[in-house]
């Protein structure tokens, strides 16, 4: 029986991911269809569908597969694959990649020892001629916010901490606790975190509940003059709400990788701002190769009855 | 007997050090002196001075302590203390302090990580709003070459590899290794680690044969399209070399924490360079109550006739 993989990707991305997924799925026939009507797989082929590996699939696609039975996500994220109504209800697994966690820790260490060390706010000295050592808090007294602690929020805060950060985290939950690494949950435990993070990280999936969450509210309770990076989703954050913060000092910058429109369109007036640094959603990009591996050892555990990685729970939207 | 700090310095920092330093030296007397001629310390109080800390001492004022027989340096850095031709030969020793080094270290770190993810080439795309994911290697493929293997350098070497960075360091001995870090040593040493450094550091001391070490030749054997960081000495870079490998695209991106002139010139034309990031040598900044705990402790060992940190070998220069 066939694995289906439904992605609507550019011709050379899809040639990589086709031949990643069919490497770590061995035997397993894989059928790679963009959803494009004309070059659909014939009806009895898709009869027989019973996995499918989902990266951008078109809306509608995934409901024409009667037999169905799981649906392993290409992306970490599965916001845009709930957006479509006639997603099937069978059971849904996103992409928990070890490679994507270790990537995006990475560059959430980079942002914040950079946001730390007061680069930013040396480059707009840099900007005038002005040579101005600044007070330099210590690594130990930065207390670092994390939003989110599923596979990329530990890894992410785990490296903080290793680092000497003093690292808090947040989930709906208030799951997701490690050594040094406290988790509050809920709204009241979201208004301690925020009112403790000198730099805050959102790395929540987008949920109707977290979908701008990040609001003039949310921003006011940081300390003055916090550091943001943005590598969740681009609706996490209330882009008007965000500037006027920059711009009464509330927010000293924001590291953003993820926008609500992607790619950033050319004529937004966020590319010119000095205070915001915009990277293109590069936080933790999906290896074709160590994805493909971890969709297969998913699929291996689904069809062994075993509990599989990544279950989205639908009524909380990841 | 007294123990003199010699320091010019502003009023407001000559304040804290000399608190700090009475603070770690317990009951023993501090007298500070700028050097300044007007407010020097009464003949008899010179004549009793064994001990004396430097941090920047006016030129030819420890030649004017004839019971001098130990100097402590406040900074790590003694090449300017050196270059004072009337120095007296006695012990000399520079300041070794874990914060010191931990800080470069943390600096070292998040300015690797930066480059690592290509961040200064998406400040570029941004002045542009251009919108351009770039191909990114992983990180423990990142070649990390450390030029200075002393207690910084091996510092940052050590927080480097724990992050995941292929390191490799160079000493002039070719001393310094540690589990995970291999060092080599001499010319052809040096010529091996540039060879393979992606991301190149230099934390080495300015000595007679470090200064403009990294000239045209040592550039160009990097790999083509390196990153540099520069938190030695501003001397150990041969600027116009550095500006022509910068815009032949030799070296990608260099951040310059160091300057043969501090502060650098308002007018110097490095200030506009998108291809330089200028902070303004705060990499690591001595702490005074830190550097005061750690001078003390140095001066009690050299008293019990203890082997100190850091003594400086004069015809090595560091």
């Amino acid at each position: 029986m066939p694995i289906l993989f439904l992605a609507d990707l550019t011709p050379a991305a899809l040639a990589t991911w086709t031949s990643a997924l069919q490497e770590a799925l061995g035997d397993e026939p894989v059928v790679t269809w963009t959803g494009d009507a004309a070059s659909a797989p014939a009806p009895d082929v898709l009869a027989d569908v019973e996995v499918a590996v989902a990266a951008n699939p078109r809306p509608g696609c995934l409901a024409r597969l009667p037999g169905l039975r799981f649906i392993q996500s290409a992306w970490a994220g599965v916001d845009s694959l709930l957006a479509d109504s006639t997603l099937p209800q069978v059971p849904l697994a996103r992409l928990i990649d070890p490679q994507l966690s270790s990537d995006m820790a990475e560059a959430v260490l980079g942002h914040v020892l950079i946001l730390h060390r007061q680069v930013p706010a040396y480059r707009a000295q840099q900007a005038l001629a002005q040579w101005a050592p600044l007070p330099q808090p210590r690594l130990a007294e930065r207390r670092v916010g994390i939003l989110g602690m599923g596979a990329m929020g530990q890894a992410s805060a785990a490296l903080l901490a290793r680092t000497g950060f003093a690292v808090t985290g947040w989930s709906r939950s208030g799951r997701g606790a490690m050594p040094g690494v406290p988790v509050a949950g809920g709204a009241e435990g979201l208004e301690r975190v925020l009112a403790q993070a000198d730099i805050l990280v959102n790395l929540l999936p987008l949920t109707v509940q977290t979908r701008g969450l990040l609001d003039a509210r949310a921003l006011a309770r940081l300390p003055r003059g916090a550091g943001l990076v943005n590598a969740g989703r681009g609706d996490h954050v209330v882009l008007p709400d965000l500037l006027a913060a920059l711009d009464t000092g509330q927010v000293s910058h924001a590291v953003l990788d993820v926008f609500a429109a992607e790619p950033l369109p050319p004529d937004d007036p966020l590319w010119r701002r000095v205070d915001v640094t915009i990277t293109p959603h590069v936080a933790a990009p999906t290896d074709p190769g160590s994805a493909a591996r971890a969709m297969a050892a998913n699929i291996a555990r689904w069809r062994a009855g075993q509990p599989v990685a990544g279950l989205v729970d639908r009524a909380q939207g990841y």
